[in-house]
């Protein structure tokens, strides 16, 4: 018996039909799926393929053991993690060693700030693993403020709000076009420090983006956001004929 | 009568399957096509669609009336492409106008440094305009290396090969991810930059990202290149527990 493949599927954005021809077929098809969630949530990759999961599809969530109860700084929240994610592998290998195949399902593009990237790392060199590129959340984020994200030689940055504000700053300062990511409850920091880069009237919060919900404000005049699923960004303003 | 729809849709990489579901039903739909390319080329974005057009479908090429024989900073090239940007809409805005729906094919998403945007700005506030975000080339790119691009707090910069070389230097040193576009010409001017900034070993070439052609190399050690279709980067080493 030859070995199952383990399919790192980027899902896109949100939006169902935003899902890549390949990510739509591999989906609809599976019959293993696993899927990162927060304990006690349905998970968002999880939410976005609802409906499309053949009826005998066997889920396999895995479920974060900590998020944010331990500071990432603290060594046990590396320990932590370290040790589920080598738990998840081991469930994945033990599949695609039966000969099964697996989707995982991730949110955005799987190679682009996912979880993922840490199954990938611990299988790619023990069974065969597939990726399958995605739209961005940050695609879809600018997608929704109808405004272009770069033009001619625009330079684009993109940043973690979980970088000390200082770095945040200088950062936003030299760059032309800007997606800040991982806002959560670094939204204070990071509007302080496109305050001090002399940035934040120019900047755009998208939550939800390519999802019912979607909701487009200026930062400035935002207000009751949902951090967790918002984008901020600041549109280049390059060569434009 | 209403107005008709002009639909930027994003294709992705170059893989067909690659594009979204929407994008793949938007384009096998469309009875009017327009797409950019170099004049005497059939085009990149066209390319892409091959075989899914319909048999009755009006295409509409958009032949660039200049590309690298007169500099950017010639103020003889601001105005040509200007006035080709110009008579293009006209074009898409009467077709509208008269009830249709016109497909624009896009390589990558057409909001990151795309032509369709300078459509786009003039026709937005004339006709409905409605844009399909896609894979971009970058995500195709880093996808087929193997290796995730960014992790952790990792911060990407996105840089265009036409900038000064110091400009180029000075950002590649201060980022911990990288992606490079447009190189054509300005590879050489690139790899002193990447040199200067003590990362040219750590960076790699892609080639074709996601078509039959695909090629990845080390930048260092790459040789015969097709720089038009080519993209760089440098993988972010952030936290990975």
């Amino acid at each position: 018996m030859s070995a199952g493949t383990i399919y790192g599927v980027g899902l896109g954005p949100g939006a169902q039909d935003l899902m890549s021809v390949r990510a739509d077929r591999l989906v609809r098809n599976a019959r293993h799926v696993a899927f990162f969630r927060k304990a006690g949530r349905k998970g968002q990759a999880r939410a976005i393929v609802e409906g499309m999961l053949h009826a005998d599809a066997v889920e396999f969530p895995m479920e974060y053991p900590v998020t944010t109860e331990i500071p990432v700084a603290d060594p046990r929240y590396n320990a932590l993690l370290s040790a589920f994610y080598t738990q998840c592998t081991d469930h994945l290998q033990a599949l695609a060693a039966g000969g099964a195949d697996v989707v995982v399902l991730c949110e955005g593009d799987p190679f682009f700030y996912g979880s993922f990237m840490h199954i990938y790392t611990r299988l790619k060199d023990a069974v065969p693993v597939d990726v399958v590129p995605a739209i961005t959340g940050m695609s879809g984020a600018w997608t929704a403020t109808g405004q272009p994200i770069t033009w001619g030689d625009d330079v684009l940055t993109v940043l973690m709000a979980t970088l000390p504000e200082d770095v945040l700053a200088e950062k936003i300062a030299a760059t032309d076009a800007l997606v800040v990511m991982k806002i959560g409850r670094n939204l204070p920091k990071l509007k302080r420090a496109l305050d001090r880069a002399g940035r934040l009237q120019d900047a755009w919060i998208v939550e939800y983006a390519q999802m019912p919900r979607q909701n487009v404000q200026r930062l400035a005049e935002a207000s009751a956001v949902t951090p967790y699923f918002s984008i901020v960004l600041i549109h280049g303003q390059g060569r434009r004929p």
